[in-house]
């Protein structure tokens, strides 16, 4: 099994070492000190070794950070894990703080209105984040600081760096050499009148050399700087431990491996104009490059907009990867129905079942985040992670939500289906039935180039709104080609002005959460496509999406009556493609369980 | 009769002038010159004596600008005025240029390849439109110098500036004294550390002051401009001759009145900071105060978002007006109908019954903008306005759009109906019915308070856009109360990120228009409200739009089958309503119209 159902963290642990991290700063002079789920590299998961803001709270979510003061500290988590922090940290010593809501800025006038100096690690922060910041405490009496990263004085038994293998990955299935991505982007900062980037981004440095790595769970990244240079070239810091003579092949003679301590002289001696990315770069990397006096320009990651979009082989290897993970999923469900009214099941069962059924295609290579499997009111907690202590019976009349994933070779999965245990209350099919028709309002869209995911994101809460509801979550994001399963800057949001562009691959995932009582979510992968003319249609440039998940949505759960014909339609022509699709894929069992999950409304 | 239907210019007319134009820059070493339809304050309509655009070139329309070059002569233009422009303009002169997708920089990098200086009047650009442009030119060779205004040099029966009367607006109307908005703003300018607001918008000024204006044709505002102290005292620069005792003594002794020649030293003697907005105010001001050596601080225009959320006392008066308008526009329609199959009727007809109409009111103070009445393929022009040129007979399967307005002592209006002339093909009714699919998502939509008008207008373009259509305008424009029909900052478009507040008037106006053929706009008034709390719904503040509009949508063209049950029972529940406040207040035979107009679908 990938997933482990220990819970990592107790409550119990966080105040004794809140209370060395707090002699800590006295020590260093500092009034507090910020401890963000963060490593140098900004992705969303981390190594062990930076899993110090689970180590000093106990709170394990994705995304969140903390700020110790002398007399409080803050727990800062946004609407997904409102329920989950709570149960994570002691209380009395830690406090949850709604973000972004609530502005870090806000808070630490509030509980500095003295003034005071916040240490913090600058490795971990990016310019943007700091620079923003400062911004926002003008006047305040409240400074910021760099420091050592206090949570590593104190942490005895701090694992580690990792040391995952890099690995070349198939031009073949990325549908074009590392030399030719070298050569364009290069060719753009030529253009921009740039003599390097600095990448600082895993996901970016795996895409552009056509490598993966496995330095963390989930995400087959290494752990890795890079500089490319104008003419192409690449200079590659990672530890020579992770690399072999295969991979020396792999990336030629245009890309250099050396050490990661040769970054910093690297940097150092770098001819300006250097770009950088102000909002993934560490903070740190733009005091080396100003120390040695190279000219900063700040600017987009030069990967990011090209990784977004897919290539042709990508999506290809993308929809065969989302038939072969929707024939392991179509066999899970099955089983689940079929083991429902049977047996006692919890959901440790449930999410070691769904792995069995991908390992079962002998192509998994790790699933594409810790599955999501919460019933009842555990399906409220928007990122629930079920451990041994959580763990809960399925019972008659829950809903079971269940978001997964699986990464393979081809690429990157992530499905939630939220299905009936059971027969199940009318109030749960009125929720359920809007959050879908949420989800077949994005999936049947058309929109004219140039919009971007915010433009269209009503079209999914639409639905929820006029029943005076909502979801404390975004509507989609970017997915990676067997990369990280959260990949930026395309999103369904408020967050996101970047055009869609055709290849861009999103998730089309609302839901609604009642606290206590129940979570549905609804989740398909997407890609963004050109949309073919319409007969009286205008003569403009049109974008649409395509599917790429193929599993049946739980036809239990819906009302019929509240969809209109349209809506049945997509839904009914979407069922049968599944069928058709996935039929020949799975066991007999499946096949007739599918042929009744896929049945027209 | 307010609206006049002589054409005001000539194609023809354009050409010497354009020469005469080139001889002055030749004279003054400029290699072009900007023309904004434009004066210094920015309003969407102008005095006769800032009507250089349309003198310079022909086109009329109410958003443009020309750049003059030796060889050639741009006049750039946007969705809306695609058609009207070659109709205005001579084409061997002056060449329409799709804005903004051409963008000016674009265009100058490409007419003046070896560099060049383009002149402009800094009373008519903002600093947000010159830093800009500077912005992107650079690099280019192309410069920009500040310049006399140099149509002004060759427009030899130009008219003087306007001398309409300044007149008390009552503060029951308003809900507001002047003296507690200017206190309230005042306290605004000291927690932001400013000594003073420079204010230049006309519609800011006359809401501050609890004022209206007559100096140009449609907005009942005054051409002054007004410096705001932080303490609350205002000085008001205008012509002596446009304001009386009266008005002297509704100012009070806060309000110091000065002649417009005055604004130029008490600007440089004003200590610093000044707030001044860098989108609204003329770069000549930027220019004084540095000058002078005057701290500017840049900032939003202060009155403009109190102004934009309305008082009870304003809603109460806007939607009196609304009843009184209603009631002349069904009239109005009743007539049509009458006289449609018995007469012959040109646009003129129209638009003139229309404001006999609203003229009977007795309470009209003037139309808020030109009445569009397009029939045909003129309803494809979505800023058309009839000419005797231009005048054209209705005939049987016209589509007839009209879009109009009054301006009423307490309030605005802004009404747009599309009404079948005779029958009617398909294709017209399919596309009405999508058009007022949009137009009814809006009308019931409900959000979370925080969201824009961006967030939201996807509702309003979706039905289209499943059928590969679209408009090319905003969905919705904020309105005044007795002030300008077009106001900011809110709006229902991808331009408007500010957050939709309670209070806050709009249009809710989507279309589609089919060039040469026909055109469809429906457009109700909508105001932001609280919702209320729904059985079922969450515990989160959300928002919601009431309707202000109360004239029927023509039953003829809506294709009922597309129509989902919500949709009809938002349309027979609108209708209800408008027969309900609408039939006391109308003629017999009126009533009657009305009667049918308003049956359930």
């Amino acid at each position: 099994m990938f997933q482990r159902f220990e819970a990592t963290t107790r409550p119990a642990d966080g105040p004794p070492r809140l209370a060395d991290l707090r002699r800590q700063m006295a020590a260093a002079g500092l009034d507090g000190f910020m401890v963000p789920r963060a490593d140098a590299h900004q992705g969303e998961y981390v190594a062990p070794r930076d899993e110090r803001l689970a180590w000093l709270t106990g709170f394990t979510g994705s995304a969140g950070f903390a700020v110790a003061l002398r007399d409080r500290a803050g727990v800062f988590i946004d609407g997904r894990y409102r329920v989950q922090v709570r149960a994570q940290v002691d209380p009395a010593h830690f406090t949850p703080v709604p973000w972004p809501e609530t502005k870090l800025a806000a808070w630490l006038r509030e509980a500095l209105p003295g003034g005071g100096v916040v240490g913090f690690d600058p490795w971990l922060h990016t310019f943007e984040q700091i620079d923003k910041l400062l911004e926002e405490l003008a006047g305040s009496g409240v400074g910021l600081c760099e420091s050592d990263n206090l949570i590593d004085r104190i942490w005895d038994d701090q694992p580690g760096p990792p040391l995952g293998p890099v690995v070349p990955y198939p031009a073949a299935l990325a549908g074009e050499e590392h030399a030719a991505k070298r050569g364009r982007i290069a060719a753009e900062l030529r253009a921009a009148g740039q003599k390097a980037a600095v990448l600082t981004l895993p996901d970016s440095i795996a895409w552009l050399l056509n490598v993966r790595g496995s330095d963390i769970a989930r995400n087959p990244v290494p752990h890795a700087f890079a500089i490319l240079h104008d003419d192409g070239r690449v200079t590659l810091f990672a530890d020579p431990a992770k690399c072999d003579a295969a991979l020396a092949a792999h990336l030629g003679a245009e890309v250099t491996l050396r050490p990661p301590v040769a970054f910093d002289a690297a940097l150092r001696s770098l001819p300006g104009p250097v770009r950088l990315d102000k909002a993934s770069a560490p903070i740190a990397l733009a005091g080396l490059l100003n120390e040695a006096g190279v000219e900063i320009r700040w600017g987009a990651d030069p990967c990011l907009l090209p990784k977004a979009r897919k290539t042709p082989a990508e999506i290809a290897g993308t929809t065969e990867a989302h038939l072969r993970d929707g024939a392991a999923v179509v066999e899970f469900l099955s089983w689940l129905d079929a083991t429902v009214p049977t047996a006692r099941l919890t959901e440790i069962d449930v999410a070691t079942e769904l792995e069995v059924c991908r390992r079962a295609t002998n192509a998994l290579r790790d699933i594409s985040f810790d599955t999501i499997a919460g019933s009842g009111p555990n399906g409220a907690i928007v990122h629930y992670r079920v451990t041994r202590d959580t763990n809960r019976d399925l019972a008659p009349g829950d809903l079971l939500l269940i978001d997964s994933g699986g990464q393979y070779i081809d690429g990157t999965t992530d499905i939630t289906r939220t299905v009936a245990i059971g027969d199940v209350g009318h109030e749960e099919k009125l929720c359920f039935t809007r959050v879908l028709q949420g989800m077949i309002a994005i999936s049947r869209a058309r929109w004219p180039r140039g919009l971007s995911g915010r433009d269209l994101e009503a079209l999914a809460r639409y639905p929820l709104w006029l029943a005076g509801q909502d979801y404390d979550h975004g509507t989609g994001h970017g997915v990676g080609a067997y990369l990280s399963v959260h990949e930026g800057p395309q999103r369904l949001s408020r967050s996101s002005e970047v055009a869609l562009e055709p290849g861009m691959i999103l998730s089309n995932e609302p839901g609604y959460y009642r606290e206590g009582a129940f979570g549905i979510r609804l989740e398909n992968l997407i890609v963004v496509q050109e949309a073919p003319a319409l007969p009286g249609g205008d003569d403009r440039a049109m974008l649409c999406f395509g599917t790429l998940t193929y599993v049946p949505i739980d036809r239990r759960l819906i009302l019929a009556d509240m969809l209109s014909a349209e809506e049945r339609a997509w839904l009914d022509a979407y069922h049968a493609q599944v069928r058709d699709r996935i039929a020949p894929r799975v066991s007999e069992a499946a096949r007739v369980w599918l042929g009744r999950a896929t049945a027209p409304l």
